[in-house]
């Protein structure tokens, strides 16, 4: 179903991380459905989180732990995202956290909790405390691939990334794992991702570092253009390698910078390829615009146009469709005698029509393909912007339709 | 099909107005592709276009001509857009304005020029041009219905309103014929509407009128949040009833506004009950909003959530789904604690959380009628607004993904 999504590939071990999963009958019977990642000692950490206002109960309470104190565990449940829930969403959520820090010994606010799942029910708290010791019994360093399987909902695939870098002498490790599969448009962050490495840097580091990476990755995907409520991505830094970075600038900044994001970007593709009904992995790039707002509000118009994702579904070279989207894009200026628009190497639209070499022969072959690439050139400026979508599907319908029954 | 939308009603013909179709093999054998309405002489016109900026050849004509002359006939297609076709599709639209007007001996900037259908392919001009005696020899004053047929494209039933009211004691007639049903989100207006009255009105009046009932029913719709390249709606006056409205303003006026904002508001709604794949006609009110942009911008943000519409498809009362979504529109402010929602009478969230009283059944209960209101109260202001949308059904999945085929 997912496109192009290779098999969990290794998730090398991050030296001061253990994770431990168990199946906690949270909302289904017999999936993986919670997940503890216990972290070491003086580990630092960042966050990123949904801007959707409705944001969950959980999003309240890690944003208000991570901003106290240096995690000791993060604490991910599906089945339910503990959002719409109100004061007693919160104390389910503090309670959680507490379940966990008296099981590790450390403070309740030591804990950071995440759920994914439907919306507006309660937890069922005392399953999800139940559940507790069965992770914790299971913790170790090589649970990764248990831990990506943990936290997957409507996702087919598990989806992790992992690189070792030799900075400065010393080799570090940068892994991390995300879910989707809808409700995806992040503004902050995506539907949740946990990403650790061995490297030593402070908060401040390291929330430069993920605000970026985020902004490059998590923040250039739509599935549906819907923005969830529970949206987190976390970045821990255990220290363990020994590599210091205590400034977000510099040579050893900018390698470790680049492994965060590769990562960071990988995991993001990885979510919209096993989007909800995904046929299609579609990037659009948009050069050539007056600010790169401008290439982003043209780039979501075309990535949220339900016309131009049935038509990539169909592999119907419609761009008729694009050049629609385009022309309602909410940008000051549009010279509409300027665009040009090419589905991979293939000019389709130059000075604003039809290009006259273009046969839909041409067009037709590229849109078969499970990979396409859209390319806007909007002739008005010099800055440019790229993100990534998928189709729209009968079985995103399907699945959409189906979600809580 | 069609959510609730009876077959067409009595469409009174209007003195002045006559009406013409017929089959000129455009782009499908065998169906009514080609529409001439013809207006007598003296006949005032307004109108209102797309706001796309890549606006097809024929809008860009029909602005022309209407600017510089009071129009003598209409001339309308389907099955080509002829949008996205550059100099030659001016000239297309230019040459097709001619062959009309030799026809009817008017001259060529005296003929308004429409198309509706696939973008980015030329017109079968020879085809178009051929078929113009068909309607000139079939022209009458009861050919409504017969045009309502000639401008459908994927429409399941033809659409027009009518209204007979007395005004100074001077019976007028109001009538007018719409088509749909996808790449609906008009900004100006709706692909394609025709209204014509027999009151006697100079231009001014009649864009006031226009625009003003267009912002009422045509510019608060949604089907897909796709705003056409072609969207047109014209007002035709022809003075015959002897009624003259010369100020926009005053009981006349009045009551002559009223009776275009009926059929204008039916005409819209129309095309809702019949859109691509619809099987829930959806009133969206927002009320107590800090300005009506706010509360137009929560509006458009659930009408256009493929997780808000897939619910209603599935008579799912996942109001998750609304709140994240009213949580993601872009408006300056909003307290998420003040925020109430109601499906039909059943409040569902008070204080921003699940009502106490609510239960999954009284939600199911509204879920599964046809037509559905969603009330939205932000709790911030004395503003509000009111949109129609429809769901998000396999249906639309497939009329898109086989458009073309």
């Amino acid at each position: 179903m997912a496109v192009n999504l290779p098999p969990l590939s290794e998730l090398y071990p991050v030296p001061g991380i253990r994770l431990g999963t168990n199946r906690a009958q949270i909302r289904k019977k017999d999936r993986r459905d919670l997940v503890v990642i216990e972290c070491a000692p003086g580990t630092q950490a960042a966050a990123v989180f949904t801007q959707n206002r409705f944001c969950a109960a959980p999003v309240i309470v890690a944003r208000g732990h991570i901003s106290l104190k240096a995690p000791r565990a993060l604490l991910i449940n599906t089945g339910f995202a503990n959002a719409g829930t109100g004061a007693d969403g919160l104390d389910d959520a503090q309670s959680s956290c507490a379940a966990l820090a008296a099981g590790l010994g450390c403070a309740p606010n030591e804990v950071l909790p995440f759920s994914t799942g439907v919306i507006g029910e309660r937890l069922p708290i005392d399953r999800l405390v139940a559940g507790l010791p069965g992770c914790l019994s299971a913790l170790s360093g090589s649970g990764w691939a248990e831990a990506a399987h943990g936290i997957m909902t409507t996702d087919t695939m598990p989806k992790g990334s992992s690189r070792r870098v030799t900075i400065e002498g010393k080799t570090i490790t940068v892994t991390g794992i995300a879910k989707g599969a809808g409700m995806i448009c992040p503004n902050m962050a995506t539907l949740l991702a946990f990403i650790a490495t061995d490297v030593a840097a402070p908060p401040a580091v390291l929330q430069k570092c993920l605000g970026a990476a985020a902004n490059e990755s998590f923040n250039r995907i739509s599935v549906d253009g819907d923005t969830s409520t529970n949206d987190s991505c976390v970045l821990l830094a255990t220290g363990k390698s020994g590599l210091e970075i205590n400034v977000a600038d510099g040579a050893a900044y900018n390698a470790f910078y680049d492994a965060v994001r590769e990562v960071l970007a990988e995991l993001a593709q990885a979510i919209v390829r096993d989007a909800e009904g995904a046929t299609k992995f579609i990037t659009i790039d948009v050069t050539q615009g007056a600010s790169q707002a401008d290439c982003l509000e043209v780039a979501y118009t075309i990535a949220h146009s339900p016309l131009v994702k049935t038509a990539f579904f169909a592999s119907d070279p419609n761009w008729g469709r694009i050049l629609a989207a385009i022309g309602r894009a909410r940008i000051p200026l549009l010279q509409v005698n300027r665009v040009s628009i090419h589905l991979d190497d293939v000019c389709i639209v130059r000075n604003g029509g039809r290009a006259p070499e273009y046969s839909e022969a041409q067009g037709q072959a590229v849109m078969t393909k499970p990979e396409i690439r859209v390319r806007i050139d909007l002739g008005g400026g010099t800055a440019s912007a790229r993100l990534w979508t998928c189709d729209l599907s009968h079985d995103y319908v399907t699945i959409n339709a189906e979600y809580r029954t």
